[in-house]
Order: structure tokens, then C-alpha cells, then sequence
């Protein structure tokens, strides 16, 4: 344990005014909470001033101050670039009110000017109706991290700290938060961090001690044994514990001088000799009590420094002439008079703590990663395009050629752009990716990873077995301006829908903020999906990661399901060029079927629906079915049955329709993508039976097409949680997917077809046992299936 | 560290015994891999006797049946009850084998006998269409943990241990899934572990080197590094480490010894004097090289102790005859011949090896849970009933009540039921249940604890703000025969969407294992809905938890949505008592209109969707319109709208339907809950327009009602992603759930009102004009609307 409680690096008047300008942000704080008016008690408090409903967290809020105002020192007087997260949800109080006092909140919101007026509309708005969000929400310049959902605050901070060199990213850690999944393993983002090439995260775990009514975990054992767990996870902490607040600033200030040198020793050190290596960074574990300077006990109960102090620390403050006394007392404490002059504005002396213009946290480009982000350098897309002479006949493995492709944006973006998977980049086929970069790696080297480990300092491939943390990383890696790509498992993807959700619901936000800049669009590939876990089983079977999506604001929400090589190169293209979305694309990596050459392919994917007249003979006639293929096997087996029903029927007339972009599916009025009801009519008629095979869980097709003109007719097949170890055709006959019984679908839906239907409904009934049998046998699909080429 | 690299315990022929029963596993486990046929290599190897396809994965099977016999030479030499969980999601093999050696899988299926013929259809199937699942699936006797997706292991070995004071639960980690966020954090369970009434958890860190491709990070730290961080967790970590066999036996045996030793201490001093405190429990790091025992080499590349041995290490034995010779070469190093009888059956010193009846952990009722598991003493929930003189007229805070009713099930269930919440019991109005028992606490006490900190070595009420660990914990404590309620917030609770949907699975195939005895029921209370963030904001609204539940198999899905107190008790006393389900229940925590009395309310929630007569003026004639509630608030807002509705137009005659089972709106092919489609339509009539108020996103009513008669009539408001600080009937108003909305919404659908409508419609939407108005002023709802009672 480093211990620093004899350092005193401040001088008087400087220590004097750094207090001051701490209790400036306290006092703001407290306001923002409690006041409607009198913002600066120019006159005796009276129940009229204090908002009729209490809300706000006060009981982080001072420890966030007290860090910030320290920081602000850092930056200026060691000239240090420094962004800001708050990991702790509630304590955006304590970020406001320096991010207020330092200018950029007014510069922002002109209404919320540096005087009385402001001010006052600045309390009053505060966690109000219409008003100030009590998280760090995106409206509050210098935050990427809203903290409303907890554990993410490491692995944003190590984002962004990735490829930004002279970037110092603070990070505060809730000692709540700390006790999250997601929080306890981002530790070792640590083992992620190239001290040349990238900045340096400096994690501040704030042990306030308690949680909403419960004391944590972190902040009750002891600290020898706490210190060891920050050694174990590779960190060299740094104790910081008090409550004086004279002695407090001296412990902090000289802490944060140590470890910055620290920090940059370590720095000097790799990037002068060139040597990358893991480094044990420097981290600070403060520990204040919560409501820090607050009420210390309110109607004979503990408060300041226990789990009273979390929210509101005096209620009833209208009703009860005592509390309303004691919340006067407590403002005054502060002394604001001494801290803002007669027309409300901080002091000089004050403001000229505060960094200047862009070095401010809060005006941080980084911090705005819009403003910083450079459009990618992408490679002609068709040159990754595989032949595909006749459609329907060649097979090859779909995700393979983005893989190439990626490796090209890499080497293109060598500063901006990194692809981020779970361990299973390789297994997802996208290993070309490899040849521009490796995998990152930090740790210790053996020297068989020479052969095939594809492991280097320098890597740019992020790979870690924690889907929260890569999913934070990339997070915080677009929220600062650059860019990246995502592949994970299908089925595990459902790890992150929180995270989904909570960016989802970020971008909605920060999309409608005139002042935030547009940031890459967030791009996730769900690879190794539901119909072909083979030997990995029911555990790995699960599309519905499609349902948390389509949840969310349909200005940032964008599904694509390209069946094949070229029309998931086509879409990856697209994607990487967007902005402001969240993109999950749908493609298996196995060795598939091959539809549409390369032209074909733009064609398609940038209509996102369409018929593919190749595999349809309606033309010039309205069709007897309409037959869709949405998802690689799904619409294999959408074909298949669409030949089996042509050889068997030489009369029927069937159209066949791939669906690329799934929101086409939607009304325009409830997704931009939407096809108007006219070209939906045009497409899937207005009365023929509709077989729509879908990748996905059924349902979720009538949620989207609920409203369309034909709905009544439109019978969707996709996973209904029937699987098990099964070869694919196995599974998709469980489902009923597969082509025996799609076709049998359509013959029991064209009436036309019944009569001579019967028999060959018995012999598709026999095929399924026979394909069954033979995969039981044989551990294997019957090869003329799994090798099934479109016959016509 | 400790380490006991040189203490032997074990003498020479218990030795070697263990040694061939080792070999014995190792052969079973490569020989599932591989072998279709010859399962004992009676013959020459030959390509037909080994399988076309190969799947399954040797990496950690060695070392998993490692640990297994060991365990067995700990319960036979001390008499330990033990159950075992491997967390390393692939290792089946290393787990199958010891289970068929000890007799156990040719009990439960009797056609995979301890015989020839028995062991080659135990070979063939695994990881075969129709077989064996290559992870600890619920088909396998003695399993609790599927280890399908990682990083849940440790949680449910707690969840197994608590209240099973002479369980010892040992765990294997993999270093990959010790990656996951989940898993990083579940090591701090061993706070929650009280030693004198629950038994002990004993992980073993299995250091096996690589996950997929990739090594693993706690492999390639330093030991003193890996140490420091189990220390820093709370563990006392012991070492082992090596390839030798031999030195490995001696090395195992005696540090199990010792920890056994050590366990048995706490447990003894804890129990012997009666005081309960945190103990520093001890845990095994064992690192063995990757595909121990296999093949060294391959065609020039190293693939024991390297993430080659990952699945298979010998590829294309057919074709490759030089494959063909290593894998026999391989095989035959076990020495089968030593270890089988002619018959096929593992001889009769080694079969003495193993545990006897249930003692051996793959029969070991603790992890068949039902056959332990006691019906819960449940109290008349009726006496915890509010009176409700009159629908719709007073309010209570909805979830109170029940908190005092699990508080009488845990005092009546004093050693099989706890509580489960992420610090938010009390913000959830459950604390009625520390007046039975306190939170468990057992780290550090403060004095200031005594006032209000409802914390307790021996509390029962478990909470720590990890939804992924209590989950985790709650899954292991009903998995094992016990019983359980879970109380968390609506937007976080997908935090566990993945966990859920992994349970469910687990239900879906366990329910239908005839030797697995029912469990009890997963109960979630999903509270501190999307409806009443107030000031929490966008972060903290999501309802989509529920689209995540209905993906899931019929069978063991259910969701509730009480409005009020009394229905609420009713749902929780069905849910505590059903089984093999996962029960979801929705239900705010704040103050809310109650409708229904006790009587009322447990026939409506028998039937689970029916009409409130005393709010509906359509007796005796076919109604204008059907109003439709579905969850508290959007209940409350529709009753408003109704009255509303009636007020301003005298002759409109509206049915009011109240919807508590949600399944009720599916057919009952799709859900075993599912209404008949008469029924449905007596309900929801064939052909008048439906507003139908839901809780959460409205498309989900659309995906349930798809097929009913009247769906083209059906209008759903719910929950549309526009929200931010908002009072509950601003953020109502804003997704349109409101009552001006919803009556504004019949007056456009009944074609007679549309006339007299267009003024009243006016008049509505100046209301909602009104009610932002006055809450952006006073930041908080009109009292005459939040106060609101049904009028007639």
C-alpha cells in the first residue's frame, strides 16, 4: 500500500482556494437538489425556495467534486490532456457543478448563463420535469458515460484511452458499482493497454462505503486485503482515506503528482526504448464518507458517512421548520457569498482554477468524439467479392471474405479502427484479419506461441473471454471518435442486451444534441449462430437477440441479415461508413450456398428486400405463393423447397423474395427503413399464402408486419427452442425450417394443390425420417442435402 | 502461496490404482471423441471404427476427471458429502467418463449398460445427432451446471451450499470463463457464506492455458500476481502444478488433505463456539497442461499443454493413415487391457475406487434438487389482504404487503428459502422481510450498522449489487431443492436476459428427464417499472425483459402482471408454490389505485384475464368499444380514460378487461396458458375496436394476438422509448398510454362518437397540454390526477 498522508505539495493560498472552489461545487450541488429559487441565499431560506419533490443523489456528489477540482490541478499545472468519467450512477451533482462552474455548461446552454438567472434556472431544472437528467447523461458536455446502468465506467475509460497517446482518462469507480460482473473483470483491461501507442487509464475507486441502504463490499474489508486485490488484478494502488478536508487536499494532491509521475515514467520509459510491455499502473483508492460534508446527523440519525446520506438527506424540508433550518445551515456552510460575486458568477481567483478552453474535461474534444472522428479509409468492397457464375450452385464460407476485407480497413486505419471479438475471431473465420495485426497481448509470451499463437504487443485485434468488456471497450473506443467491428457468438450476444439497450438509448439522445458531433455507428456481427451449434447443443441456440433490438429508438436501430459472401460484404461496407446507429448484421460463418455476384449483391443490399427473379417463375403472373428467405440457411431451405415444389408441380407459380434489411418489413412510419404499404403490397401481394423462413424466432415477423394488407396470410417458420445436438438439416426439420416441411406448408395453403398434394406431402414426410435416420446413422447431414445446389 | 510440491501421501498401490482409474477416464473421454466402434480396442484401429464427424473437446477433459478421482479418494478417506460442477463449458468428456465408470449413467439409462455394448453406444452418441450433449447438460446424472455459456459456476456452487451445512460443493473455474464479468465477481460469494449453517464451496482454478485460440490471462500472470488476487478476494489459494502424473497425485491428494483440514477447522471452530464470522476459505489453483496425456504433436506442431488440444487433436484420421497410428498409438496408452474386463466392465479394484450409492457425486440427491426439495409452509396469503371497500377508489404501495408475507414464509421456512435483491429490498417497500431476518452480512461491522443497517451474520435476505451473482446463487439454491424470491428493477433485470434464457433451457429439458425430480419454480419480481422512474430517467426505462421471456419453450414460461396489491399477493402465493417454471411478475413498488379486494382478486387471478364488471356499462349488449389494462399504471390510465369516456359521452357503452396472465392472450396450441379462441372472442368480441393498455413495448400484444378473430380491431399503447426526467403521467402522455390518449383514441375508432368527438378531442388534448404544463412548473403530477379514483 502507497500512503501519502505526509505529503503536503500545497501551499496556502492555494490549498485556501482550491477548498473554496470545492465547496463552490458542494454548494451547487446541494442547490441543484434542493432550491427553485434564492439560488445564492441572498436572503433567509424559506419553504418557498426548496422544490416541492426532492430528487438527486447527494451522497457521491462531494467525492466526485473533490476529485475533479483535483484534477483540474493535474491538467493545469502538468499541461495533462484529461477526460472525465463518472462511474457512480447518481452523482451527477457532483460533475455538474464543476462542469457549470468551469463555463462550458452555459456555453452549451445559454440559458443556464453565469449569473443569478442562470443559475437559478440551472437548480431548478436539475432532475426535474422537461429538465437536467440526475445521471451524466449525454446532455452534459465532457460525459461518454451516463452511468445509469453500472459497471461499464473501466472498459469505456480503457476505450477511450485506446489510440489516444497523450490521453490521461480519469475514471471514478462506485464501490457499489465495483461489486458489478462487468465492473470486477474490466480490472484487467490493465493487460490491454500498449504504453507507447495508447494513453493511460487512472481508475479512482471512490469508497463512499455504501449503496442505496447497504454498506459494500469493496469499502468493508480491509484494506490491506483490498490493496492486494488491486496488486492481484495488476494495479499499484494508492490509499487516499480521510475526512478533514485540509488534509484530504494535501493527500490528494500529492497522490495525484505521484502517480502522474508515475504514469509518465512509464510512459518515457516504453516510448523512449520502444519496448512495449505490460506495465502495473498506478490507481487511487479515496475513501471519504458519503454525503461528504453534509448533514452529519438528522433527527438523532447518523447521516453524513452512512447509507442515509445516498439521496435526499433532509426531507419533508416544506412541512418541517427544523429540517428547513438545517438545510439553511448546511448551504451556508459553504459560504457561498465568498464564492460568487453580486451577479451570481464564481469569483476570478476562483475561476482561474479552472483549465482553460478545450483542456477543460468538460470541453474535451475526446469527450465530444464526433468532433474527432475521421471517416474510414475503406478498400473497393467488390474486390473482395467472390465469383458466383450461377446462383444457388457454388458454396462458400460467408463470413470469410469480411475477414479480408476487415484486415484491409486495418491496415488502412492504422490508428482509428480495431476489431473486437471473445476468442473467436479465428473460429468465425475472420482470421485473415490477423495478417495486418495480431491479437493484442500483454502478458507473458512462451515460445510456442511463435507457432500459430498470432499473439504481438502491438496487436490491434482486442480479444478477451468477457463480452462486457469488449462491448465497453469498442464503446468507449466510437464514443471518442474513431471506429471498430464486433463479431461474436449468436447465442451469447444476449450478454450484452444491456449494454445494447443503454447505447441504444445514449445514441437516441446524443443524435437529437445539436452540439454533439456524429460518432461511428457501432457494428455487431452475430456469427456462429442458432443453425449451426452441431455439436455445441441447445445452450448455443438463440436468435433472440433481434427481439432486445428492434425494442429500442428506430432512429438507431438497423438489422441485416445478407445471406450470402458478397451481400454480407456489401452490407459490412455500408455499415462501416455509418454514423449515429447501432448495426447487427446476421451472418453465419459456415460454408454456405452462394446467391448473388457481386453486382447482384449492391443491387439487393441497397433495395434490402427484393425478389430474386432467378429462383421465382411468376413472371408476368400473379405468383400462387409467395416464398421468403430471410437469414444464409434459411433461405437455403426457402429454395430448397421452392425447387422440390417446382419439380413436383410443373404448374406452380411461386415468387421468391430475400429479405436483407429487416426493418423493410416495418411501416415507414415506424421505422425510416420501412417500405411504404404499396411496394410491400407489390411484393407479397395482397391475398397469396406467404412462407416466410426466418433465421430468427417466428413471432417476430408478425410483430413487424402485423399491419401489412396480407398479414392474414402470412405464415412465418423460424426457432421455437426445438433443438438439441442435431446435424443442421436435423434441426431445421425440428423447427420446421427446413424445405420438406416449407413445402408442405405451401401445399396445404394452395388449394390448388391439395388433391394431387396428398401423396407427395407423404413422401416429403419420408424424406424428413429418412434425413433423420441418416443423420443419426451417420453423425452427418445426407451430403446431396448438406451439397444442395438450386436446379434450375 | 502454498504448495505441497513434496509431501506424498499417497503409498504405492493406492497409487497406481488412482493412476489407472485416471486412465481409465482419460481413455473413456478420448474414446467418445472418436471411436464408433472397437470401443475397447480389442481389434486393430481401422477408419470405420472411428466417427465421420469429430466433435467434442479433449482440451480440459484430462484435467477435469483429474480432479474428479480425486474428489472421490476425499469422500471415501473422509466421509465428505460432496457434489461436483464443471464450469469449463466443453469438458463433458472429462465428466461423462468418471459418471459411467462409477456406475450411475447405466442406472438412469440402462441401455448404455458397463458393458462392451454398452460403452460403444456410450462412444458413439456423444456429440452425436440425437446423443450425448458435449456439456454437463441436464441428461447428466450428478450435473446442476451445464457450463454451456461461462462464468456462472461459482455462484451456483454457492447457491448449492448455502443451508447444506455438510455439503461441500467443489467447483472447477476455467481460466477462460474466469475472463467473464459474472464469474470475476462470484469469487466475493465467500462473504456471503455462513460457516456454521451452510456448507463450503471449494473452487478449483483449473490453469489449463488457452481458451479457444487464445491463452487465457490468469495463465500468464505470475503465481505471485494470480496469488495476490485470490487473496485479495478472500481466498486462501493453494497451488499444484505440473505434468507428471505421478508427482501430480501426490501433489493433489495432500493438498487436498490439507484444505479439507483447513475447511473442516473453520467449520468446527465456527460451529463449536457458535460465532459466526467471514472466513478465509481455501481454493486450488491447479495448473495442468491443455490436452494433458494426448498427443504431444502433430505434424510438426506442438498441441499438448497449447490450445491445438482445444477440440480435437488428431484431424482427418480417416484420410490420414499416419493420423490413424498416432490415435491407436494414443488410445493404447491407457493400456485399456489392464483397465477392463472381457466383458468390457472397468475391473473390480478400480470399481472399488469410486464412492459407493449416493456418495458418489453423479448420484448425489443434492444435485437432483426435487427429490430434497419440501413443499414451501406457506401462511394464509389472504390475512396479509388490503381491504378494498370500493374498485378503484384507494391507494397502497403495491409490493408492501407481500413483503410481509415472505417475511411469515421465511420465519415458517426457517432453512429453505431466502431472498434475493440487489440492495434494493427496501427501495422495493420488501423490508417487512428484515423483521424475520436481516440482510447476510459478514464482512466488517460499524457500530453505526445497530441503527438501520439491517445487516446480520446469520441474515437470510441476500443482497449484493451483482444481478449476475444473485441470479446465479438463487439458480444453485433452487437447483438443489430449495426455494426462492428475487426482487429487482424492470430496465436491469436484463442484465440476467442471458441467464434466464439458459435456466430456461435447463427447465425445458430437465422437466422432461423422468429421473429428474420437479424443482421449484424460479420466482422474479420485476419492480421499479419503466412508469415511475421520475427522476432516474431514460436509462432506467425498459420494459423488455418480457420479450426476452416469451422467446423461451411454453413449457416453462409465465408471466403475471398484478395491478394491485391483493392480486399481487395472490400471484406470489400461486408462484411460490408451482414448479419446474420460471414466473415472472410485474409489479410497481410505489403507491398505486387498488381495485380488487381479496375474494375478487383471487378469482380474477385464478382466471387470469376477465372483466371488471363494476368498470365496464355494456351488461347486456354488445359494447362500442373494449378498454383494456394490462399491468398497474397502464390499468389505472385505461380506467381513467373509461371514465373519461362515459362522463363526456352518456350512451357509450365500453367493456373493461383487465389482463394478469399474459400467455392468456396466446392460443393455447402456442401456450399451455392460452385462452380458446371462443373464449378470446366472447371476450374481446369479433369485430369492436380494442384499446388494449400494456405495460410494456406494444408490439409484444401484437406477436401474442396475432391469430385472434378480432386482431385487425386491436390498438396497443405501451411503452415507445420516449421518455427522460418525466412525471409518471408525463412519461405517460409522451407514450401515449394516457388517459386523454386512450379516450382520444376510442373517440377516432367509434364511428358514432366522431362527430360529438371532434370538440371533446380538443378539449383532451388541452388536458395533456395542461398537465405537462403544471408538471415542468411544479415538478411534480396534478394531485387530482395522480389521486385519481374511479368515479361511478
Amino acid at each position: 500500500m502507497n500512503s501519502q498522508a505526509e505529503a503536503t505539495p500545497l501551499l496556502t493560498p492555494e490549498l485556501d482556494q482550491l477548498h473554496a472552489y470545492w465547496r463552490a461545487c458542494c454548494y451547487l450541488a446541494a442547490g441543484m437538489i434542493y432550491l427553485r429559487d434564492n439560488p445564492l441565499l441572498r436572503e433567509p431560506l424559506r419553504p418557498e425556495h426548496v422544490k416541492r419533490r426532492l430528487l438527486g443523489h447527494w451522497g457521491s456528489s462531494p467525492g466526485l467534486s473533490f476529485i475533479y477540482v483535483h484534477l483540474n490541478r493535474l491538467i493545469r499545472t502538468r499541461n495533462q490532456e484529461m477526460i472525465f468519467l463518472a462511474g457512480p450512477g447518481h452523482g451527477a451533482p457532483g460533475v455538474l457543478a464543476p462542469v457549470y462552474l468551469e463555463g462550458t455548461y452555459s456555453e452549451v446552454y445559454p440559458d443556464k448563463g453565469q449569473d443569478l438567472e442562470g443559475l437559478k434556472r440551472f437548480f431548478k431544472q436539475f432532475s426535474f420535469p422537461g429538465g437536467i437528467g440526475s445521471h451524466c447523461t449525454p446532455e452534459l458536455p465532457g460525459s461518454i458515460h451516463e452511468g445509469g446502468e453500472l459497471g461499464y465506467s473501466i472498459s469505456h475509460a480503457f476505450g477511450a484511452a485506446f489510440d489516444n497517446p497523450e490521453l490521461l482518462v480519469a475514471v471514478v469507480v462506485g464501490d457499489g458499482e465495483a461489486e458489478t460482473g462487468p465492473l470486477a473483470t474490466s480490472w484487467h483491461s490493465n493487460k490491454f493497454l500498449n504504453p507507447i501507442r495508447d494513453g493511460v487509464v487512472l481508475p479512482i475507486l471512490h469508497l463512499n462505503g455504501y449503496k442505496i441502504n447497504n454498506p459494500t463490499i469493496l469499502s468493508r474489508i480491509p484494506n490491506e486485503e483490498l490493496a492486494c486485490l488491486m496488486r492481484g488484478y495488476g494495479w499499484v494502488p494508492y490509499f487516499v482515506e480521510g475526512e478533514d478536508p485540509t488534509r484530504m487536499h494535501q493527500q490528494m494532491g500529492a497522490t495525484l503528482e505521484q502517480v502522474h509521475d508515475q504514469i509518465r515514467a512509464i510512459q518515457q520509459e516504453a516510448r523512449t526504448t520502444g519496448k512495449t510491455q505490460r506495465a502495473h499502473w498506478p490507481m487511487i483508492v479515496l475513501r471519504t464518507p458519503k454525503g461528504w460534508t453534509g448533514p452529519s446527523e438528522v433527527d438523532g440519525h447518523k447521516v453524513e458517512g452512512f447509507w442515509r446520506a445516498h439521496q435526499v438527506p433532509l426531507a419533508d424540508v416544506h412541512e418541517n421548520p427544523e429540517h428547513l433550518r438545517q438545510l439553511e445551515d448546511w448551504l451556508r456552510s459553504y459560504r457561498p457569498d465568498e464564492l460568487f460575486d453580486a451577479e451570481g458568477r464564481l469569483i476570478p481567483e476562483l475561476k482561474a482554477l479552472a483549465p482553460k478552453g478545450q483542456r477543460r474535461m468538460s470541453a474535451n474534444p475526446h469527450a465530444n468524439g464526433g468532433l474527432l472522428r475521421r471517416a474510414l479509409r475503406l478498400p473497393d468492397f467488390r474486390d473482395y467479392a467472390i465469383p458466383v457464375p450461377k446462383p444457388g450452385t457454388t458454396h462458400h464460407f460467408n463470413t470469410k471474405p469480411t475477414g479480408t476485407l476487415l484486415r484491409d480497413v486495418m491496415v488502412k486505419n492504422p490508428t482509428n479502427f480495431r476489431v473486437f471479438g471473445p476468442d473467436e475471431n479465428t473460429s468465425n473465420k475472420l482470421d485473415a484479419i490477423y495478417e495486418a495485426s495480431k491479437k493484442l497481448w500483454l502478458c507473458d509470451f512462451l515460445p510456442e506461441d511463435a507457432d500459430g499463437g498470432e499473439l504481438a504487443p502491438d496487436g490491434r485485434v482486442m480479444e478477451m473471454l468477457s463480452e462486457h468488456t469488449l462491448e465497453g471497450w469498442y464503446e468507449g473506443y466510437v464514443l471518442t471518435g474513431r471506429h471498430g467491428f464486433f463479431a461474436t457468438y449468436e447465442a451469447f450476444v444476449h450478454i450484452i442486451d444491456s449494454m445494447y439497450n443503454q447505447h441504444a438509448k445514449w445514441l437516441a439522445i446524443s443524435r437529437e444534441i445539436p452540439w454533439r458531433a456524429p460518432i461511428a455507428s457501432l457494428n455487431l456481427l452475430i456469427t456462429s449462430t442458432v443453425w449451426r451449434q452441431d455439436h455445441n447443443g441447445f445452450t448455443h441456440q438463440d436468435p433472440g437477440f433481434l427481439d432486445v433490438v428492434i425494442n429500442k429508438n428506430p432512429r438507431v436501430t438497423r438489422i441485416y441479415l445478407p445471406p450470402d459472401v458478397n451481400s454480407l460484404l456489401s452490407t459490412v461496407h455500408h455499415c462501416l461508413q455509418s454514423r449515429d446507429d447501432i448495426n447487427v448484421i446476421v451472418a453465419d460463418k459456415q460454408n454456405h450456398l452462394q446467391y448473388l455476384d457481386v453486382d447482384a449483391a449492391i443491387k439487393h443490399c441497397t433495395k434490402g428486400i427484393g425478389i430474386w427473379e432467378w429462383a421465382s417463375n411468376d413472371q408476368g403472373a400473379e405468383p400462387d405463393v409467395v416464398m421468403v428467405g430471410c437469414g444464409d440457411i434459411p433461405t437455403k431451405e426457402a429454395l430448397a423447397a421452392t425447387a422440390l415444389l417446382r419439380e413436383h408441380f410443373s404448374d406452380i407459380r411461386i415468387r421468391f423474395i430475400n429479405v436483407v434489411d429487416l426493418f423493410k418489413l416495418q411501416p415507414p412510419r415506424e421505422h425510416p427503413h420501412g417500405l411504404s404499404d404499396a411496394d410491400f403490397d407489390s411484393l407479397f401481394t395482397k391475398d397469396k399464402p406467404i412462407i416466410f423462413n426466418f433465421h430468427g424466432y417466428p413471432w417476430l415477423i408478425h410483430r413487424l408486419a402485423y399491419r401489412r394488407t396480407n398479414h392474414k396470410n402470412l405464415h412465418v417458420r423460424g426457432y421455437k427452442e426445438k433443438g438439441n445436438i442435431n446435424t443442421p438439416l436435423e434441426l431445421a426439420i425440428n423447427n420446421e425450417i427446413d424445405r420438406f416441411s416449407l413445402a408442405i406448408d405451401v401445399i396445404d395453403r394452395v388449394p390448388r394443390l391439395q388433391v394431387a398434394g396428398a401423396h407427395i406431402k407423404e413422401k416429403l414426410r419420408d424424406m424428413q425420417i429418412e434425413c433423420r435416420n441418416y443423420a443419426y446413422e451417420h453423425g452427418i447431414d445426407k451430403p446431396e442435402f448438406d451439397q444442395w445446389a438450386w436446379p434450375f
